[in-house]
């Protein structure tokens, strides 16, 4: 026994292969990357001319188009290093492997969600589900579409933050920048408020605001009483905007309300409760 | 071990291949493009001549099918031009390839949701499940339907944002559009009212409002106490209405309850809580 | 290289092929659509003379069954049509593809929920879990069964919506039509109340409302004390009802005990709060 | 083109064998249904002569067994119908396809859940988990069992409702009938009452009580102070009482502890607040 | 096609052996019952003898072992017993089955959960993770071990229901039996008392209580301030104590501290709210 | 067929096998018990000298290899033991199977996430992601590790549960043992206080604090206002400190800053309201 | 039978394989560990000199390659070792398999997940989602990664915790590092506030502020009116800022917002309520 255990280890080929194979590993990850840089100059190239060229393609997709250039270009060419490097290491490491079956049905299993994540980018992208620049939403995650890639899409939130998704997770999409955006504002006014009254100030205000602010696609509306509430009664205001814009016109047509309400003495309610004081029967 | 490196490195017809792959696949891509465009336009030409041949189709399918047959043909050639977009790739990299089964096993599972896709989508649209222009939920996501594809549906949510959604996503449809919606108003009045007297009042206002909003199929109904609730006892009023108009509904039942409620004086509450005050015994 | 992508693409017959295909697709869509109208009109035949043959079905079961066979009869006649279809498409495109076992692989597993779906089907027909005008929950969704079919099942929600599912999604079952229904009243009353005497007047009244409303089939009884809550003793009464009116009987029972409660002078408590006030030690 | 469409559809024979393999179907489900009752039938009279037959089986299992019978037994002869459609279906269908592979996949697939559901059956009968009569739950289902089935168990909920279970849904049962269940009571004292003397009232009823409800298995118990809550004390009292009459018992301790605690003047406490009255620094 | 249909019905063949197969089926049932009880009477005999015998088992496993023995037994007959009466079956259906592949396929994923309860199931035992009368949690689940098989294991809630779950779902199980348990109480004080005299009262009554109750095995410890909460200052008391014991001691040990710092005049608080009552500038 | 039935059961040697087969299991088991605890002394013994060897192990994965190799030499023993057990079953039941590959299938399947657990153990080892003696999380479960196995690795909560959980399910690890943690204390108060001045007296505080615990790595620091609440300013401290004190120093930290702030006269702010007492104008 | 189950027991060359077994996986992972140790420092010296090499890679990405290339030596090495180790095991364990079939799909299925966390972690550093220093989120677990392994990546927590996340959990990152941060600041004013007057205030104070602190990228900016809640209006301010540094700043607007308002007398209200106190009409 003891003179197997030897024989691995003192079998000098072994780890001279071994070395051989690291090196190997090391070089083809360099050239790879140098390729990659020249492919990538040539891909500008490409798309400079093509602003000359009577080839149409719809503006908004132009960049979406570059970058997935780069990315298959990209993944072809680590792909082809991958499998140099698997073969550089089965020269070695192949060999000792009894049940290459077992590998290869793990590796199988193991490699679907790559698989996944490339055929759902290529629907992304032939659909035009999004385009870098919009606004959308996937998931928990939203923010501005910064690069689809074959195998991720990177999305940046308003807050700064990077979201980095592999497409496969991409199941649902919801696209703000397709349509208009609606702006939706709700106003409590007080149960003892004249009802009809308030609606007319409101409406009346509504219509000044129409041409105000140039986000505005159709004239806001009052479209009644939402709901009647603990202590007040919540009227909504809806209006049609220009995507994307409807949180910054809430907020203008909330202190807009806010201030006319105040003009004409309309209080916006606090809480209210009704107290019985009792006198206790009992000590 | 070198020169294995070298070679590879070297192998000019591998690189010649390579960019010839990358030629003949955008070329392929580019003339499916144009491809298409053809076939959109004459699928337009059918259906405008279908209005007029004796080829009886429901109204509410018409553009459904159009959609439809737009996307059959745009999936049929893509999928032409990714099968080349193979071929032409595997003549560099797949003899590379020493476990095509592995790849295989991969790709098989790593498509298994596009398949679901399009059997869910066909079965959408043989079962008529929805058609384009309904009002759907499915899962968190509602709104109007805007395009059924083979893959993806489309659905535009009343504030604008566009969801889309794998079809094989969409298992448990609920479709508005079909039936006519109920209007449910919930009213609350105080424990001290006279309740027989209140239901009168209601159900005086709910027979004169039968006629006079178009969007009500059967007069409005007072159903009874639906609840004895801590600070309120809170009367339900239904409404059969035309589909998805209980919204709109809704809202003018309430205002019309609260201001014939406020004539006979009767209180909507707020919150009520009786209060001991007592003495402390401690310090 | 362009040679191979130039005779792809200038290939006539490939192009003629695909053109064929289309349209045959087209034809036997519209040929299976008549054929099935046929076959439904032959259904309702047959059901109109069962009415007087001696074939004893239950009563119950009837629509279910009538839908069941109009829904095979499409899905046989849709099968074909979608087999030929497929053969329809080999044609031009079964040859361009190297690994069938890939696609095999993905079509059984993306196949796999479609099948679940016709055997669970199968079951909840063969079995009689519900009928067509049962009220059944399944999951979230909750309303009366509106058609059964092969595959999915139709369930109409109270408000109007049309709930559609899957039958593969249909696991548990929860069937309301089948035995009679338990109406649920529970009435606060405040702790300084004699008990012993409430509970009096609310057993006096049960036995008189016991035979005012037909849909009891069992009088109310009053269970006892369930809870010691924060500000109130809760009483429970139960009442058997017949299936699906237990809604309208505990709405009809809460305003019988509501008034006689107020008869009595008992009194249904507000939220209740001892408050200490207390001088401030510190500034 | 034209003409292998044309084959299709005027291919008599294709249209002939539907048709006749539709009424087979017919015919097979007709027969079926006639046999599994004759098996039923004689099922019954086979349980008539057990209970004079020395054969002993457990009273409680009986039920449980006669239903099992009876479901095998509509399991085996459907099974046999249903491969007798699959047969006849096949005539005409199964030639036309061409990758039984794929379809023998996706059964196997999509059957596995049904497999599935009958090994958990067996198990649950053979491994005595519930029988018919049990009060159990089932995730979230809960109620007294209706019939156990190889593929399915209904539960009938105290209100009324019927819950079918596929049995492979079965994975962790709660049995509330093979052993004494425990009323438990929590009674809440305010922080002012002399503790050890409300335990000694209460522990004095609960040595009478013992004797007064038949139900009671062990006399009931004072455990102590479960929680120092942010009004009160809430004492915790148990009592072992027989399978499922803990709801009654629970009521009835929770009557007699109230009036008891009302005899000797200790207080339930309602929510307390100490307020510190402040005036304002600030406008 | 009739006549297929006829021969398939008058196939007097068929009926006699599926006849025959029922027979063989109940008596194979019979007699597998008569066998297991034998063999339990003969395993209760062994574990007789055993415990004369010098083979030392630790005293905690022996209630398991019995019952796992009990338990093999009864699946090895039962095993056996499945595989006559499926033998007897195939007799005659098996012989009607096209695709025995589709069947096994299904047969070997429905039943992987079975084989994954039984591994499981094994490695509870093996591994001593709990034996019978241990008090641990599993999931949702909590309460005394009743018995390990090898399938499922049966759980005794304190309120006296009986889990039974499947091995397989037991993955993360807490054991409460085998480390002392640790008593925790949380006293709220308020921020007005002089905290280090209240925590020199505690601490005091920590000491004296030691001794006391039997099950603490190290004396209890003040922590400290756990948390400065919005109207009260939480100190936190903990105390190891022997195995699931702590409920009871926890109880013990708010009552003394209770009392105790009643003694001492200080006040555990009810919550708190600092008010400020201001005119009204609006109406 | 009575005859087959009757063979099946008088078949001697069948019952014969059935009994030798559970002695030799037995008997297999038995011996396995005594194999494992000679060798555990010999790792013990092995660990002995190891200790004084020139070996050089890291200090703290010292008890981890110890109980890693008992855990290795038991589940070898306990492998082949059990392939002996289903050799010497084989000889019985295995003839009786017809379709073996779908036990195997089945098995395989089972037996999943066995080999998971094992494989994930070997990277938890081999990564030394935790050693014995660790505090770590995983998904719900917390506490110190006890004993890491090849399958299970068992953790003990601070409040004496232990928590045994398969390797495989540990997935995501928190390691609290690595770096020091950070107590992290929040302060409230009240919007009417000096915010400089209460910063001062606080930062004055912790500069003093720094030395007088040594479980304090860096000097706590005051971050500044964290939150501006409904009824308080939020102010936060946190400090570095030893692996794990972090519970400790946040309770010293807490004592000492209510302390402080009473000298400076600095009020921790009760939940605070404005409250408007107004006339009603309705009844 | 004795004989069969005497002849494992006795056999000699069984117990001896085993023992050599043993010391041969010990010895082989003795000598692998050296192994590891030696090009670990290889690898240390190789970057030592790149830092002098024309070889020029992105400064970020340096640690993550070291880290890298010294996980991919310790995988190799310990991959080599483990089918060194399943060798020697086979010599004795091997043979005794049947079914080495089922142990193959076993093992497939088992190591998916560790051939899943290998490709993720391939594409991680291929694509540089994230390096070594980045403030990651993922899942949950958030904090600055401290090593990207092949199979593990490594996160500090800031309170100290290092979570272990093995790559193929990591399907969504969100990378905080990359693009500035977004200080958020909500600040509530009372409704009687002169709104305009007090956004004055805000945006002189955010004017003077710009270049008070260097974190801050663009000045910072008064949004409008967020939000209408119950007892406040409340106004939003945003300043992007450098990476990660918006928790700072937010700290010091909050202060300094407060500190201004307070000059000005503007109130940051209190939760506000409006009381009726109502006499009763009942007892």
């Amino acid at each position: 026994m003891w003179n197997q255990a030897y024989e691995y280890i003192t079998n000098v080929e072994l780890w001279i292969n071994l070395g051989q194979g690291l090196l190997k590993i090391f070089l083809i990850m360099f050239i790879s990357t140098i390729f990659i840089r020249i492919g990538k100059l040539a891909i500008g190239k490409i798309f400079f001319f093509r602003g000359k060229s009577p080839l149409r393609i719809s503006e908004r997709r132009e960049n979406t188009l570059a970058k997935l250039l780069e990315n298959i270009l990209t993944y072809v060419v680590y792909f082809i290093a991958i499998v140099m490097v698997l073969e550089a290491m089965t020269i070695n490491v192949g060999a000792l492997l009894a049940g290459a079956g077992i590998v290869g049905l793990a590796v199988g299993f193991g490699a679907q969600s790559l698989v996944k994540d490339i055929i759902t980018g290529f629907f992304i992208i032939f659909e035009d589900q999004f385009s870098v620049g919009d606004h959308i939403r996937v998931a928990s995650f939203e923010g501005t579409v910064e690069e689809i890639g074959l195998r991720t899409t990177k999305i940046k939130n308003w807050t700064g933050e990077l979201h980095i998704l592999p497409n496969g997770s991409i199941t649902e999409v919801t696209n703000f920048s397709i349509h208009n955006s609606m702006a939706v504002v709700d106003i409590s006014i007080s149960y003892e408020t004249d009802i009809p009254e308030a609606e007319r100030i409101v409406q009346e205000l509504l219509n000044e605001v129409a041409d105000k602010y140039e986000e505005i696609v159709t004239p806001p509306e009052l479209l009644g009483i939402q709901n009647l509430a603990a202590s007040e009664v919540i009227l909504r205001v809806v209006c049609e905007v220009q995507p994307m814009s409807h949180f910054k016109i809430s907020r203008l047509l909330r202190k807009d309300i806010k201030l006319r309400l105040d003009e004409h003495g309309i209080e916006i309610p606090y809480p209210k409760m009704v107290m019985y004081n009792r006198k206790e029967q009992v000590g």
